[in-house]
């Protein structure tokens, strides 16, 4: 079997090349070459012994789609994206980039010939959902995307549920939970600070709290997210019937359980390096932001939520140690 | 006011560009110049005296919508689209006219400079919806296409919506209700019967109706859909906030409602040149339709319905007779 990861050095591509490399098999079956495609260097994961390509390509350049598409993987995860802020910052980038490679990817499938019907992977978010919402939010949200990022996702996911309905491929779009702990840097995007406040104080840093301590939002360990690309990799196609995009589920917690998560497992030495500081543009951002969601769907069809904030922590603490 | 109809040698371009024609006038304001632009030739509407020109092109070809953003139109009604049956049969045609001729000209408007900021009309459709539909559908039902058409229609509204909220243009997508009476000759789409059975037993020719009587459905006469396009380029566009789209009201009637209309219009005579002979394809087709919406934001915007089935037929035997 043969996986293709577009955006492969991102962070969830490099933790599911990871998964895969130390797996050797999806759904049972020997994962043979993996191409991990990305505009930046790509690393090879450890312990892999089948095929592997590392192509530094930019999927939104004329003739790339139609490239990767002739090594004609069987199943193809489509990570790559501008992220939000960049989305909106540069409107003709993400244009370039979120909707019109992610359909330069799905043409190039559509027009490969010999029966060619791979199994697509195409990461959406939740920001195709837009304020007001209710709470929990269920499976059947209208779609009402307040960024052109978010814009472009849904979009995404409308060409991807016709591909799939036409059979071009076998399609399956997850809106994955905000990923907490996010590894790295503290940055500027307007939900970095859930886990700028727990990854900080675990290394002993300061960190900053914009908004009040009773905000909720939804969850999923970088672990955990990895583990959901793959268990849509693997799943039964006709399961899924017309609907090809779902909501995955995630960990709902407030700022203020975190900040407990993070006293059970750091202790109050942690804690105390957290400074609130008010700031009302965030604030406004995250108001509209979602809360919770009824994910029914998803947990029928198998995926699972980390078991709860404490456990995001250790695995953060876990993945950090070993790199 | 410079109005542009981009369709405005369609069912529904001819209409909205003779009511211009007649009214004079849009929202209180003089309309001083029509622009109709189609792949057919328009006609100029009858006693416009202001600046007319009949533009036979293809806004999918490049640099069209360009030269068309050129001629700055205050307000520009969006009525062109491969319908869905040939989009269903064509998937490049279809792409190429419903999402890239509509992208291409939202583009032009975004690219055009000088502050330009025109009204932006799109008809979208009914069948960005996809079973299973509630009944009635409310303003918030997500949007599931299950035909090309469909997704198009669907990707066009959220580009619509992303658009205006980033203030490239005053957009407004409105999903019409199925058109009955549609004129001209019977045709093989599968909602062609709905017309069909009235339009021909009122020229005293028999007509086949493959579905149950029972069968419900959503309906404007042309004339409203006119009135519709026309309100829609008048509204404010602050009343519409972020979500751009919705959903028009319409008469919702069963079969045998139509068919005690056409009794009451016409007579036993009329109603006995119908012949009901079932086709399970196009009674599968119809089954997954919409039956009837609760359009409570698009009231409130001051759209209104036909008053009845009896007027829509009515409003069709003055239609032809002024032909």
């Amino acid at each position: 079997m043969h996986i293709m990861i577009i955006g492969g050095a991102g962070m969830l591509g490099r933790r599911v090349a990871a998964k895969l490399a130390k797996d050797g098999e999806l759904g049972g079956k020997p994962v043979t070459a993996l191409t991990l495609v990305d505009v930046f260097e790509s690393a090879a994961p450890e312990g892999f012994t089948g095929t592997l390509r590392l192509e530094r390509r930019d999927l939104s350049q004329p003739g790339v789609a139609e490239e990767l598409v002739a090594l004609r993987p069987d199943v193809v995860l489509h990570l790559a994206a501008i992220v939000s802020s960049e989305a909106e910052a540069d409107f003709e980038k993400g244009y370039a980039i979120n909707l019109d490679g992610t359909r330069a990817l799905f043409e190039a499938i559509r027009l490969a010939g010999d029966d060619y019907c791979p199994r697509v992977v195409f990461t959406s978010s939740l920001a195709v959902f837009g304020a007001p919402l209710p709470d929990p939010i269920g499976d059947d949200q209208i779609l009402t995307p307040l960024t052109s990022y978010g814009t472009q996702k849904a979009i995404g996911e409308l060409l991807l549920a016709d591909y799939s309905r036409r059979g071009f491929f076998d399609g399956i779009g997850i809106r994955l939970p905000t990923i907490c702990i996010r590894p790295g840097r503290p940055n500027r995007a307007a939900s970095g600070f859930f886990s700028n406040i727990l990854r900080e104080p675990l290394k002993g840093e300061p960190a900053v709290l914009p908004v009040d301590r009773s905000i909720r939002h939804w969850f999923a360990s970088p672990e955990a997210a990895a583990g959901f690309i793959l268990h849509a990799a693997a799943l039964d196609g006709a399961a899924l019937g017309d609907r090809r995009n779902l909501t995955l589920p995630g960990v709902c917690v407030s700022v203020a359980e975190q900040i407990e998560a993070l006293r059970r497992v750091a202790g109050d030495q942690a804690v105390a390096l957290i400074r609130d500081e008010p700031d009302p543009a965030i604030a406004r951002i995250i108001e509209s932001w979602p809360r919770s969601f009824d994910t029914k769907r998803a947990n029928e069809l198998g995926f699972k939520a980390d078991a709860s904030m404490d456990q995001i922590i250790r695995l953060h603490l876990q993945s950090e140690a070993a790199e």
